[in-house]
């Protein structure tokens, strides 16, 4: 093999590769209703107070508190009702000393007014109320900016979105949102011996499985897949191939085809595109070492093994954390993990991770990790699995028995 | 309150729920490449044998096993190359006995030959190819059939496709899939206090939050939500609303206002629409006592409470699940959990869940989940939370330094 050949462990790899390229993040301002999961591009400072009118929490009766004061069942204190707050209008009325109103849940409290009485706590007497206990001024009650004062932080620039999230930028009248672009992926597909799925493969070739297990992965991590097709183990053509990834997207994926003449040629056409060109070429990594990590006209570029067990594992690794990056989001928003029992022990040469794809199961209300072995060519190891655990890189294997961390798909 | 007040605990609410309607699960076929997250409607059988031929894991040469036995690097075994299997081609040669063939990961064996040897264990001697290991019959070849067999069960009906699921249909030549449909969620926004969030709401009125949190809850669950508007608390108008919510969706929320007066009026538009009506009225639950769970005509309809952090709540409990339920998912994929400890004691009454809002924290490599004890009526709570934890039934509370679950947002 002609290539300089640097096996880095999985860490430094990423650490190249990311020290090696400036994320130069887009953005765009989209309805805030369709905004979930999407980064946000700016601080969030609340526009106004929220509520902007004072609350009540409960049914019952706006009160004046110093009125009630020491009122119990054995002397309760005797109020005038002199009206009904209407619900969403400003009451007409104040409340003087010796007053009360009837007051529902979200109601604005009248002028004079500053608690609630809950309407157990009372009871109707001719044209006003009893009032059965004493409550503390602003008991039941939302105060004006008790939800969120105007000119607070809200919510940080690199937040993805949530559902209430959505509902708190609502509240505030935000129906617009400044977002970070999703980052484009080009995904390339190589090998002589790869078909179109929609194919019947000849003796000899397989249907292209890893476009779209890439394709399907990049939208899961919040990127937006670009199928460039499969591209043959010809140079001039894979060249072009990636040139036209560059132009279109933020990212480039090369599926390298499984021989080695083919990662050859990848290799080489990623040196060739421009520079840096190729970081990594080798990660200590089981399986997928014949990974190569380059970074191009600041575009990172990624040239996947092709069996596809390979695939989905330096995708989550390598690729996946990419893509958060160039969403804006914060790098801890990695991937769903779970403690589980390993139930078989897993052997591993040290220097090395080992990725061993697992079955979960819940037996007597505990999960366990059931370790798939399998060849790595085999897309349907990964069918049947939930997650990966990982051998870290200084162990000689993980034992039965012991709980390990499983990398959920 | 005129209606029949039956306060259940969560787990018996939904199961009154879930046996009082069924399941009329309608199924679309739809490209593979865009099936991720979709509920598969069918068991797929594999069509056919994967791989169609015998592949090598390796580069190397194809032999025939018992021409290498014995092989050392004291005495290698001599083998005749009688040619190079081209990617993706079928071999137009067979090995006869003392024969072998340069072939590359992936390559297919040409007929004759049962085994590979690694590159590594070889060394060229003039035309030929000394072996300097031997190699077990089948080793590193992947056999016609290995990876999955013709008729083998490959996907369940009710499997949500994962992405190495869509490589894995794909390596089938399964370009096009049945799923079931996503189920329609029609929300309803009621209160006369409540506005559009494009507007500036007038003293006494707030702006719309439950149906775009309800709205991004729906679309996170796997359902596609039907914006149906706010409702003015009216009788007619709100029948109107639910019927139309009935005829386009598979599920209805209503988003009632806080005042009691219109959670009755929700409770007596459900029963009006017709049979069962209404199923459960409270829940043992806080944030969240006055939920309303009914049937109507098969569709499950919800009467969820207007306040921002029981919406929440009740729509993970009830509505999630019945989403879910209408995609044809398994019930067991709820909502992810953590766990974490707890890092200030939460008091409860018995005989009632309490969902408490939580913070998630890592200090020095522990989760600790920090309670935000906030009024439920305020969205901010709820947007500085990361989950909820869960005061069971029969607790009065948990304490600080716990091990708690929490239901992550």
């Amino acid at each position: 093999m002609p290539e300089f050949f640097e096996v880095l462990p999985p860490k430094e790899a990423y650490q190249k590769l990311e020290g090696s390229y400036t994320p130069r993040l887009k953005t765009e301002e989209i309805p805030t209703a369709e905004a979930l999961d999407r980064v946000l591009a700016v601080d969030i400072l609340s526009p106004e107070d929220l509520p902007a009118f004072p609350r009540s929490t409960m049914d019952g009766y706006a009160v004046r508190a110093e009125d009630v004061y020491g009122a119990s069942e054995g002397l309760p204190a005797y109020l005038e009702v002199v009206g009904e707050v209407i619900m969403g209008a400003e009451p007409p009325f104040a409340l003087r000393s010796g007053q009360a109103a009837i007051i529902f849940t979200g109601g604005m409290l009248p002028r004079g007014a500053n608690a609630v009485v809950m309407v157990e706590n009372t009871q109707v007497l001719g044209e006003g109320v009893e009032v059965l206990r004493p409550v503390a001024v602003g008991e039941n009650v939302i105060q004006v900016g008790e939800d969120i004062r105007q000119g607070t932080a809200v919510l940080a620039r690199g937040h993805p979105l949530q559902p209430q999230d959505i509902g708190g930028l609502m509240a505030l009248g935000i129906i617009r949102v400044p977002v970070y672009r999703k980052p484009r992926v080009a995904i390339i597909s190589t090998g002589d011996e790869v078909v179109s799925p929609g194919q019947k493969p000849p003796a000899g070739k397989v249907r292209d499985i890893n476009t779209y297990t890439c394709s399907a992965l990049t939208a899961r991590a919040g990127g937006i897949p670009l199928l460039m097709g499969i591209i043959p183990d010809d140079r001039a053509a894979l060249l072009d191939a990636c040139r036209q990834g560059m132009e279109q997207a933020d990212i480039v994926i090369i599926s390298a085809g499984s021989s080695v003449s083919t990662r050859d040629l990848t290799a080489q056409v990623i040196n060739s595109l421009g520079k840096p060109g190729i970081l990594v070429h080798g990660v200590a990594i089981r399986p997928g070492k014949p990974t190569v990590l380059g970074v191009v006209e600041n575009v990172p570029i990624f040239g996947l093994p092709g069996n596809p067990v390979s695939a989905v594992v330096l995708f989550t690794l390598f690729v996946a954390p990419t893509i958060r990056r160039l969403s804006g989001a914060p790098a801890a928003s990695s991937g769903r993990t779970v403690t589980a029992r390993l139930t078989h022990s897993i052997a591993s040469v040290a220097g090395r991770e080992d990725y061993v794809p697992v079955r979960l199961l819940e037996v007597q209300g505990e999960l366990l990790a059931e370790p798939i072995f399998g060849k790595s060519n085999l897309i349907f190891t990964l069918v049947r699995a939930e997650g990966t655990v990982r051998v870290p890189l200084d162990q000689g294997g993980l034992s039965a028995g012991e709980m390990v961390e499983v990398l959920i798909f």
